[in-house]
């Protein structure tokens, strides 16, 4: 990776779409559902269940996520998108005086529209190095705002949040989630865990850790069923059945609350079915290693090595408009010899066609 | 209906579900979605579109919805849920000081879990008449608050909030409707219809208004999916064109905004298409009205004359435990004499056999 | 007291200053403070102090407080305003999810320009009976929403709030107070006393309570300073030493914390000196009582029977006419027969030659 | 100024007070208030006044405050501490969907217990430079949000915060300031000042703006009266009468109406009478360029180059110990080298013989 003077801290995500194309790599959300979870939506459609989480569907994926996680005691709940789940879980489990320390590309510090701050809480950003928190810098302000309990003119810091994969699509190694880990407890806060993406980090060929290994690592996290092959829904998960009491009704106090659960409860019941959830996340990995190797033979230099399903290559404008109109992708920033740092995302849903294609273009 | 010393006011909604039945009469969101909905879904599925909202089935459905609502320069907006689609608009439209009007049964008043207080506003509570708003009140109230503009220590009231239908199945008359308008109107507050249970409210033999006088006769609604046939779904109208500045971002800011809006989009652009919105809406008040008859000739009287898909007939202790195992219900209340207010509603997925299959356990 | 078919719950306060005057009834802030707290601050105004409350002049307030209420365990806080501390207090004592019950005339319910719904708090609502709150219904209430836990949808009850006086000058007996601290008890539920006009309600000659009584049967409430003979403030107890963990923050939070807290310290260590805070509340008291003595007299009737140091006489227009520009009050409402309901309040400043003087003129 | 690798982001302030002394440089408000406005509230005290902030002594302030700044059409506000002031300004000022963009040392963004996102907004941080906003750092970050209106997935900047002084002590020179409110205009963004030490700003011989330029260069700002001679107060001032709609109610809302507002009025009269405001806070910086050049003459460092009343002296060790219990000062942070960031504020209220004290001891 280049060194590049570039101020990601100031600058939005510049999108820049390439309609009108045959090929997409805009992002992990662009198709509907896995084929698997549409078939059982349909099966199940008329059987008559209550509303709000309390129906069979629900409980039979609480089960699966219990067992999948190695978590017997874990409270499961099912929200619907990513913003939402970021900002009810940290509301939920801050006291009033709390903000939640998140690194300053995380997507609460970001990208969600100040949804944390609408609920009143402040983040409290650290750098980020590749989209990830270093144990030791968090260890440092942890020390330095406790070392002074007269000093109580500060926003207390009462959650770590961190994401897995990042923003970058970096992956925590064990040792660093340990480490964290470690400094939450230390300082008695909790650890959240962002995972929209989790299944596109756990079958990283670079993951050192698995489901149940990162459950057993952070006190409240959850499964990305949005990115993962789901039409909707997040499965918060918190391990030791140390959901926040009425977590429900903040739930629904938030707005998070989906009256026919069932959608929910269904598509993650179809995912933790057979491993399907595992095994639609790696082919996703499996088309962006293949992505990358395409690239890195070609002699494209990324702006991050991601070992997960987002890329990110750099191209010159004849690259860019080589593609224009055949083939989309994001473009994040430009870079000060005039090329673009791009974002090539692949899925569940990605075709190995498609990598043939692009691969065909430039 | 008799005249009950009901506090009603005091009340929360106990909820007696009789489980293990081989019929549901407790809600009209116990069934998945319109099976056309479900075709769509498959059949659309692996088109590659643009997330929040900005691909083409949400395009399709804003233009057919516009077409319908005979407003073609509406805003229009798909969130997911109730709750969350009046806490977003409610919050969006009001300004800092101000709340909102309404009934002291109006679903934000009483089930919503605080979700507008959560947002900063307070609920400013008018009597309700069997759920419905009387414009003569709303002038009273207005009249008094800006009556003196030297004093302003009180919360402004900054929006009306009324529901089509209303928590007790009551429907406002197009004069009642233009009378509040015309309040509102005097006093410059918008006027907001919350729609969740709109297409059995237009469906009512009751209605004098359709869905064009309805959208000319408020300044902000919604046409609810989630009760109406779809998995999930609101989409919210600004009739003129006059969502609030920046509206997008503050739904995300209410972790409102779906990823694959495109799911919002397709439900909605097939609920109208062929006019299936309304016409599954008749059928479930067709059955509601068969069930009201079946009922009334049976000799049973109701809390409440609904004229839409939710009934409220008072049953005795025998008569609740004659349907248990085979019928579930809502019971709302217990009268002085030790009857029972039930809820009994039906919905576009309600088969005539079951209104058939309750008439014959009574 | 006649029956009036008045609608107060929808009526806000309409202010009828009659300016221009010599004397003036219309509240109990209309002059400064007690000369004796000008002379101490005049005395102590070099003495170079710690900010935000850690001061010798709070601390020595402090330690008179807990000694008056009888709580030597007591945390104190002194806080400027009491819009301010209602709203601090009610956020810092309540999760999340709760509400905070008051009768529907209560001060947090209509008069503070909705400062507890913005901080994310729903007021729920009970009738009010001349201001106050009756056991029996807090335990209605109470039962109904406690005896349905499957029923999550709406905002629990978290606290209960009474003032001491009411709105109306009245106050509550040591058994009403009983009662509803017994169900509060019963129900886990803090019981909060607004005493912005404490003194007055303590010295009434119909109290049954002193300030030991009242802190033994709440769970925090506050001894009000700026209307009986402070500048500003507004002391809040903590009767057992049980402040919400990191109050303090809170406070700052709110934007409640002074930063030459020692202004407040100072005010009342001077009026827990010598009995001061309860001598010149009982000269409020007197003044009042031969206010309402002299009306009595006169023939006039009164809107309420008040004890405390605010009355409600009746006047007809003439009346009203007749004291223009020479005396000031406030008319709070119109009855039916065209009379005008009106308060005129005594304060520890109150001159007999006043009370006079206004007697002369009627 | 010695290039120091202070992490000066992470680091809370730390409060180190020697206690038990003669001598406090600790702060600016750790006396009372200037003689004379003790004097005038003695004289005034008996006046019967409206409440709110509607009595004779704010409007002869608000008259004078719009005389001293040019501003005729002002409207001025008067409000009790800085923090709430602070949050109660940008809340009313911004829209829902929109944060306030301060530098990373800023007030507000580091100081006032999250007040600001307490209200529901993002404090946006850039990069502080000796406390200092930089016009060209905050044209980067608006061009680059503004640049991308397809992106509407983040906080909107609303309002830009700057501090006159800053946290440091340091000042903006008039080109400064107008450079940043050139850029602000560019993007319609008010300008808001925070002026809670802006007496001792406006009279640093370094000053090259004077009121009346101030008050012209911004959209809002706050002349602090709580550090320069009052008890407490602080007068927004909106220059050309463009105060947000109905700002009184969200001032309540906020908790920051003081109900005898006439406290606030005579203070702020008094001190701009007879340019009292500027001839204390002149006082305060010929002491501290005396307490400078003092230690400037005996050797010591300082951490910042400041020219108003805060100066921050680099100690060792030994001299920390020197001035153990004969002079209080704040230590600030420490040195890789050992040595001590201290921080001594001199006041209205510091008499020349308590820096002669302190240089006998040094």
């Amino acid at each position: 990776m280049p060194h590049l003077p570039l101020t990601t801290y100031y600058l939005p995500l510049t999108t820049y779409y390439l309609l009108l194309t045959m090929i997409s790599f805009t992002c992990d959300y662009i198709e509907g559902a896995h084929p698997e979870i549409l078939k059982r939506l349909v099966e199940t459609n008329m059987v008559q269940v209550e509303g709000y989480g309390e129906d069979e569907f629900c409980e039979a994926a609480r089960a699966k996520i219990r067992k999948a996680t190695g978590c017997p005691a874990a409270d499961v709940f099912f929200l619907v998108g990513g913003t939402q789940t970021n900002s009810t879980v940290i509301d939920a489990m801050l006291h009033r005086y709390e903000g939640v320390i998140a690194v300053d590309t995380g997507h609460i510090a970001v990208h969600e529209s100040g949804a944390v701050e609408f609920s009143g809480h402040k983040v409290i950003t650290l750098p980020g190095h590749n989209g990830k928190m270093e144990a030791a810098e968090l260890r440092h302000y942890l020390e330095h705002f406790h070392g002074d309990p007269t000093w109580p003119h500060m926003v207390y810091p009462g959650m770590v949040y961190i994401s897995f994969p990042t923003e970058y699509g970096t992956i925590y190694s064990r040792s660093e989630l340990e480490a964290i880990k470690n400094v939450c407890e230390q300082y008695r806060i909790p650890l959240f865990i962002d995972g929209a993406r989790l299944g596109y980090g756990l079958m990283s060929p670079a993951a050192d850790v698995d489901l149940k290994a990162l459950a057993s690592l952070c006190d409240v996290f959850y499964i990305g069923g949005t990115k993962v092959g789901a039409l909707c829904g997040e499965a918060v998960v918190f391990p030791r059945g140390n959901a926040p009491q009425h977590f429900f009704t903040m739930v629904k106090q938030h707005g998070a609350l989906l009256a026919k659960g069932r959608v929910l409860g269904l598509q993650f019941d179809t995912l933790f079915t057979d491993n399907l959830y595992f095994n639609i996340a790696r082919h996703a990995i499996d088309m962006a290693m293949e992505l990358k190797s395409m690239l890195s033979a070609k002699g494209f230099e990324f702006y991050i090595d991601s070992p997960t399903n987002q890329q990110f290559p750099i191209l010159t404008q004849a690259q860019v408009d080589s593609l224009n109109g055949k083939v989309a992708f994001e473009v994040w920033d430009q870079l000060p010899d005039g090329r673009y740092i791009t974002r090539f995302a692949t899925s569940w849903a990605t075709p190995r066609a498609n990598i043939e294609a692009l691969g065909a273009l430039l």
